[in-house]
């Protein structure tokens, strides 16, 4: 590791891993967690090649004929003008970019495919892209609920809350980013007490703020009072998750951000967020080539702005109740959808992000999980290699859930397993454990089932398993009331991970000298 | 059509689709249910063909050096020793069967890749194999379940009205069979009223018995009375679904219900149900090679009988917890072990079924219907062509329950459009769509959105998409309690098809006559 981290090199060596250790036994896995998976088990490509050209064109077309549409931020008109994008002014401040076929990919081409975020415990480092797949909770959600106090707004409370729950899990890899809106904290200094957090709180990587380019850039510099500014420079320690104005539009706020990131060599994720009927064609083909358009665009920025720089294509589909007009989420056409984005990423060779445990549902309930899960299949065997909103989801992204929280860390845990996927060999083949006893003979007892029981299987930590008379003697609990039980516990049992006190002194000072620069706003 | 169902015709014509129609109302379908689904994406093949054999040789080891132990039916045994397999008389009435590799797959070669099963409204008929998906309510649970009335033994009444409630779903196409143990009817007995229970309340193909020989016999002679002698002789239009007793025996029952089957043409399901640890190795690709013998073995069985009466390959895959020993469902390796089952499948040339919605929940809550999800996703995304188990299981099959049965439904639905997968064309791709208004306009009014805005999405019948202030002012109710509410509308609106009268009639006469034959029996 370089010298650049060196202040939180001790407390690594020290204690790195303790509170990890006791969350896996929390958690009843029968192992460590990981800090992030490697699949073992191929993605599941659903498409021809054919039908996939025929998206990409459209892509490529629609950027052509149609094109981008970018707001007050003049420099990034500049690099793609210099880049070779047909540029229009069409309004004061308001540009209109057309591309040439194949050019976004020629610029996309000195992106990394895959690339390693620093945490600052380096057990916690992941690495994006390839065959890797590494979970985040969920990030935007206004509203926090719980089984006690119902819906209510976010506080930052809430959110170290959601940051400590989160790295309380095995399961989880990332510390995410807006855990959830701290409504209690003026909008212009929010972002400092939310990157505090995560840096506080967890030792994983996270992400910082991109609804200002000088909260971006707050957000980058205390990425740097924690790993060094040298070491920053050349490693990505933190990244932004940046969103088009769909359809098709860039904003300025968005593009400046874009440029702070890739210039101080940070990722960034672009993501469409194409709720179809809405901002997007309802039929999930098009969906897919305005999304692939929408954030190769956007991607292609930081290869502009410091080509090298770590970028991830990203899209987030949702369909729409045709009764209602209500944007649904967890249903199956965004799930094809995000399945065909992995096979239109891995062509781009790019690291992607796609869906994650999707709901509308107000409740942790049976909805909310059977959505979850169809959402959270897709993205896992599409191959989404950072999975943003892998953990409490509810309320269509308005409510971030605490019982939801713990379900969905449980089942990441069960997605572990499965993406492992089957190891084939003569001690898994087994042969001689049914040759031990022959015919009719239970294995309970055969050296083959002793040597392999602890093992076998994921042990989920919240899922009942017991007889239906235990469980009912037990008091009958259902799975949300157990959720809640849980992170009460977790909660209760948490501890922070150790941090050099000089680096977080200065983090705290930065912070304050920041907050006493400006007047609060509440907007 | 062949004259021997004359007897249901002039129903059929008639009336037939009247009440689907009716209930894909009640579904808030978008279209008609299908018969059956002819699957729009491929498979999710996740192991290498060298894997695969590895699996396949371990299976042939198995059955050549361990073998089948076959008890108490002495008929069997002379088929498989004249079709060439070594027989050990072990006991008395006790065999162990030895087959040399690759013997069972020849005598496989007869079994049809692909055949239909008829119900007795044409519409209603579903080709098993291929690229079709079948779905069909659970099957076997002891108890049954609803919020009001907690867990209790299941009665005829129960049975009745689930038969009921899987006939009012579009997304179903397939009666079952034992949908819940009729334990208020004597025990040799109540395959009569089963059988005429889906007959009378439901125009779908279902299961008849496979518990006892004569009533094997019963259940078949009720679909001649049903569909014609000639026509049973020729069609297959009854399915028994028959399980090895794991590990590796072939019980006489069992093997005299597969010799009925199979000599009157009629379909059979060969399932070894495999609990880890327990009748099977802990490690996954153990317990699908065991599985993938034992089902080999007893589909085998149907062709020395009949050559070319249809045969389903199929394997039940539980984990275990290893914690306190129990069976766990819905978990990740058996979900793992179905997609790899249905490769060995479709090397072999035979219709599968694997997986359904299963879990070992006690309530229809989130654990219910996660642990649901991702066994029913691994039956689908698999190529399992039968999906038994796809409605009502919780409490590890002991439970039916009603609640979960119109989750599960509902779930069912969705896979349909899941299974579509994505369409690619001109049109779907919407170049116009985007194009019509440009950057930054919303796509609610163009062209496209107003040509697919009525079918373009799934739309669930019970999810709940609105906005949570709506959702809370009409009483914040929860998916069970909404589930709740809508089988009991179901059964309220629920008509049975039209029949026959004279059908009816013999029917009821068969029964009566084989109910006076033999006193109730209660064990």
């Amino acid at each position: 590791m370089a010298d650049g981290i060196g202040t939180v090199q001790d407390a690594r060596r020290t204690r790195g891993g303790r509170n990890q250790r006791r969350e896996i036994r929390l958690a009843g896995g029968q192992g460590p967690g990981r800090p992030y998976i490697q699949r073992g088990i191929p993605t599941y490509d659903i498409l021809s090649e054919e039908s996939l050209i025929r998206i990409e064109t459209t892509a490529e077309r629609i950027l052509a004929e149609i094109g981008m549409e970018l707001r007050d931020d003049p420099e990034s008109m500049q690099l793609y003008r210099q880049a070779g994008a047909q540029v229009t002014e069409t309004a004061p401040g308001v540009w209109r970019l057309k591309f040439e076929p194949g050019m976004l990919r020629e610029i996309l081409k000195t992106a990394p495919a895959e690339f390693t975020q620093h945490a600052r415990n380096p057990a916690n480092s992941v690495q994006i892209g390839g065959r890797n797949v590494v979970f985040a909770p969920s990030y935007g959600s206004p509203f926090v609920m719980d089984l006690d106090r119902g819906r209510r707004y976010g506080t930052i409370e809430d959110f170290r809350n959601f940051v400590k729950l989160s790295q309380s899990s095995p399961w989880l890899h990332h510390s995410g980013g807006t855990v959830c809106e701290p409504t209690d904290v003026p909008v212009n200094k929010r972002h400092l007490d939310m990157v505090y957090a995560h840096i506080r709180y967890s030792d994983r990587g996270f992400l910082g703020s991109i609804t200002a380019p000088d909260r971006a850039e707050d957000s980058i510099e205390m990425a740097r009072l924690l790993f060094g500014a040298e070491f920053v420079d050349q490693n990505c320690v933190i990244m932004g998750n940046f969103n088009t104005t769909s359809p098709l539009v860039l904003d300025g706020v968005t593009a400046a951000g874009i440029r702070a990131y890739a210039a101080a060599n940070q990722g960034s994720i672009h993501l469409p967020f194409l709720l179809g009927g809405a901002v997007a064609p309802l039929t999930i083909a098009g969906m897919v080539a305005q999304g692939l358009a929408e954030s190769m665009v956007s991607c292609a920025l930081t290869q502009l702005v410091r080509p090298g720089a770590p970028a991830i294509l990203a899209s987030f589909f949702s369909s729409m109740s045709l009764r209602t007009g209500s944007p649904t989420f967890g249903t199956p056409e965004p799930a094809i959808g995000s399945l065909v984005m992995g096979q239109l990423a891995r062509r781009l060779n790019l690291p992607l992000r796609c869906a994650g445990n999707f709901s509308t549902s107000k409740l942790p309930d049976g909805q909310a999980m059977q959505q979850s899960m169809m959402s959270m299949m897709s993205a896992v065997q599409g191959g989404a290699n950072y999975v943003l909103h892998s953990a409490g989801f509810l309320d269509g992204l308005l409510s971030m859930s605490y019982e939801k929280l713990v379900m969905d860390t449980d089942m990441c845990g069960a997605l572990h397993a499965y993406l492992d996927g089957m190891v084939v060999n003569d001690d898994t083949l087994a042969f001689d454990a049914l040759a031990e006893l022959g015919p009719g003979q239970h294995l309970f007892s055969t050296a083959h089932t002793l040597r392999h029981y602890e093992t076998a299987y994921w042990e989920s930590a919240l899922d009942d398993n017991q007889p239906w008379e235990t469980w009912d003697e037990q008091g009958g609990i259902d799975y949300a009331q157990r959720a809640n039980s849980r992170w009460k516990a977790i909660l209760r049992d948490y501890e922070a991970p150790p941090i050099d006190a000089a680096t977080d002194e200065a983090l705290l000072d930065f912070m304050a000298r920041r907050k006493a620069s400006m007047p609060d706003m509440w907007y």
